[in-house]
């Protein structure tokens, strides 16, 4: 089959010459590209010339082609004949000093390094274009999902007003443990981290700012914005609980981690945080590493993107198809300016939605009256009290959901009842994503 | 913010000079595409001048630009200085020989029209290479959602062995008429009628000829296979009664019209038809005018793209987005043979799953004998027998389901049962899509 697949595939990228490429990092994703570059070795046109790695002995494996050079040395690379680097390394440093270095050497840039190109996409992209040199960055934002070419080619026509999504697996992994099990937050995490799904330090993921990177560049390239990754507002997974999917389930809902940047007029608001979403929502059925993205267009409406958002194999196949896109930009020679198209706009801090507060307290009369006067003086309306039975008395989790009010708002009004002595935890606020036009999508 | 947003687009499209714009055929896509460049119009790149229309005064509209020149003489628009054709007539003639005029002009075509490029695309895609001219037709499968770029340049870097998916808006209404309502076909297509949703001759849709035709694109673009239209194996959804959908939730599915191509070793199978899919998967959760495509690669598994499929506007984002690309083409004057890469292959009438057979017969003892004798004297495995109560003995429905087994095989076995007297109808063989990559991924 792979003979019959390598003439279609060099017919189809029969559009230039050989394009040499250079590795960075040799992890499970840059295997993943090598083997996959062999897969695709018969059509000639994407060459494996150079894999660097820190302490590179211990990487070397036998299965490459027997030309490529294994080198711990990135002067080695840099100065080398390569077309392209394929920055796997992660992390800012020195990942951004050798992405400058290559495109101002006339080389082109493909990474899979979101906060890379979260925190330094424009600047990496106005290089780029000043050199006339691509940078491909598509493997960034839910792996294998083709979500960033969709948002900004398939749905160019359009104007997309919010982009919406399920962008991190851990905090995915850990939810759906805490639900299916009724296991804790700690338990979960320490569950996940045993099975591979979460680092030993699992800040990044839990506390939102791996979503957060992968957010501002999809409000990059699909609504033009240039928004920073802390200008994203990011609340932690650690305060949920069992007792909030009991909750969650009770109106119809479950709980994930959402990712959320929405226009409104010439702002824009961006925020990462767990949220409960209705359970037949195209968000809700996402499980384990998979990945979703809902956008929103002025005229097209919604439009839903998912599959696997990590992994070697799917993150390799994004490397692989910027390499083709970057192997017919080299035979071209166009530069696509595209995702410079973005402007910087006034990030907006607080928003407006519906919301799950869960209380823990210690039971006794006039608790509902103290909460409910408290959320009145914020002119906070009440929608629904929630109360399961079965809870102890002196830690009594019940639940009131809120009309749709300003964050800023329940900020204060919850600033005033962390004051009430009836408290037994501090109390979890979750938005209720019901309604819009995403939530209104149920796939 | 149209002012705000034509700013941003401005630098996006800034590439090249303006791009002239005929619109043959002014119906409901074609005024959404008119709206939407007007909505786009401060960035002055993409501009209309031309739109032809069988007699266009009854056409002629006062919300467009003043300059448009109005027409129904279509030598008009081929020997004007457009640079892009916007083909919205449908049908083969004349779009066909119109394209190939407008190519050959020296002009860029881009078409909604699923018929002429399922039929005659491999002949223009060459054309248009000949003539270094762009041909988009993003807008023929799925309208608003961009699945043909998404396999084509976002899943490049993949081998993608199966497109499965639903494709035809009127179905999808029809059936879901039935399960809800449990009305017959004939009322569901009449109810159809009447809300707009099916045509007063609905062959092409609930036939399948219209999927087909879309799935013909699909496999040239997702899977690189030259694919007639008349290759598609296409069943009818006329047969589909309200008790199949009682016996297929017996099963834990819902019934729905089901394109599928996929490639095994070097030949293709593509076929259109009614088919039983689980109730929790992506296929069976889309409903009304919402398409889906849940692509299948080697290395990254299932992605599923869904959202409206057709509607004015959706299908304009559509052809706006193909308008931006040929904007861009003709900018930097490269040409991207990338439709071009397929190659015929052979193509198979057969294949094999686990199949549902509903009969309707005047009861009598023995029935069940001489169906599992005829099915036996095949080498057919009967999974189950299901037998709901209620039904009358003279018109006595009940199911079987079968082990995956050869749609030939069956074909030999239901020839033979067709013979038996106890027949009240002829029985309906659905496939049942219960396993594979595609439907074990519950989105």
């Amino acid at each position: 089959m792979t003979t019959t697949l390598a003439q279609f595939e060099s017919a189809e990228y029969a559009v230039g010459k050989c394009c040499k490429i250079a590795l960075l990092g040799f992890g499970t994703v840059g295997s993943s590209v090598v083997r996959l570059l062999g897969s695709r070795s018969a059509e000639g046109r994407l060459r494996l010339t150079h894999v660097y790695n820190r302490e590179v002995a211990r990487k070397r494996v036998d299965w490459t082609p027997s030309d490529v050079t294994w080198t711990e040395d990135i002067n080695q690379v840099l100065s080398s004949d390569v077309d392209v680097i394929v920055e796997l390394l992660g992390g800012l440093q020195p990942a951004y000093d050798w992405a400058r270095w290559a495109l101002r050497a006339g080389k082109a840039v493909i990474t899979a390094n979101k906060q890379l190109v979260a925190h330094f996409g424009s600047e990496l992209l106005h290089l780029a274009q000043a050199e006339q040199q691509f940078l491909g960055f598509g493997a960034c934002v839910a792996g294998g999902v083709p979500v960033l070419s969709g948002l900004q080619d398939g749905l160019a026509g359009d104007r997309l007003i919010q982009v919406r999504g399920i962008l991190n697996g851990t905090c995915n992994y850990i939810l759906t443990r805490i639900e299916e099990a009724g296991a804790s937050f700690a338990e979960a995490l320490t569950e996940a981290q045993q099975a591979g799904f979460a680092e030993s330090d699992p800040t990044d993921d839990v506390d939102g700012l791996d979503a957060g990177a992968k957010l501002a560049i999809l409000a990059r390239v699909g609504l033009k914005a240039e928004l920073r990754p802390q200008q994203v507002s990011c609340n932690s997974i650690r305060g949920v609980a069992a007792v909030d999917f009991e909750y969650a389930a009770e109106l119809g809902c479950t709980i994930r981690q959402i990712s959320t940047a929405k226009r409104i007029q010439r702002q824009i608001y961006a925020e990462v945080g767990p949220a409960l979403v209705r359970k037949d929502s195209a968000l809700a059925r996402i499980s384990g590493s998979q990945n979703v993205v809902v956008s929103t267009g002025e005229f097209g409406g919604d439009t839903v993107f998912s599959g696997h958002g990590a992994g070697g194999n799917p993150t390799a196949v994004a490397v692989v198809s910027d390499l083709l896109q970057a192997a017919r930009h080299r035979a071209s020679g166009v530069e696509r300016p595209y995702h410079l198209a973005t402007h910087s706009c006034e990030v907006m801090d607080d928003s407006e939605s519906q919301q799950y507060v869960r209380f823990v307290v210690r039971d006794r009369p006039g608790i509902l009256a103290s909460l409910a006067g408290a959320f009145s003086r914020h002119h906070i309306n009440v929608d629904a009290v929630l109360q399961r039975p079965g809870y102890s008395k002196s830690k009594l989790a019940f639940v009131m959901t809120l009309e749709s009010c300003r964050k800023s708002t329940l900020r204060a009004a919850l600033a005033e009842i962390d004051k009430f002595d009836f408290l037994a935890e501090p109390p979890l606020n979750l938005p209720i994503l019901k309604e819009g036009p995403c939530d209104a999508f149920a796939l």
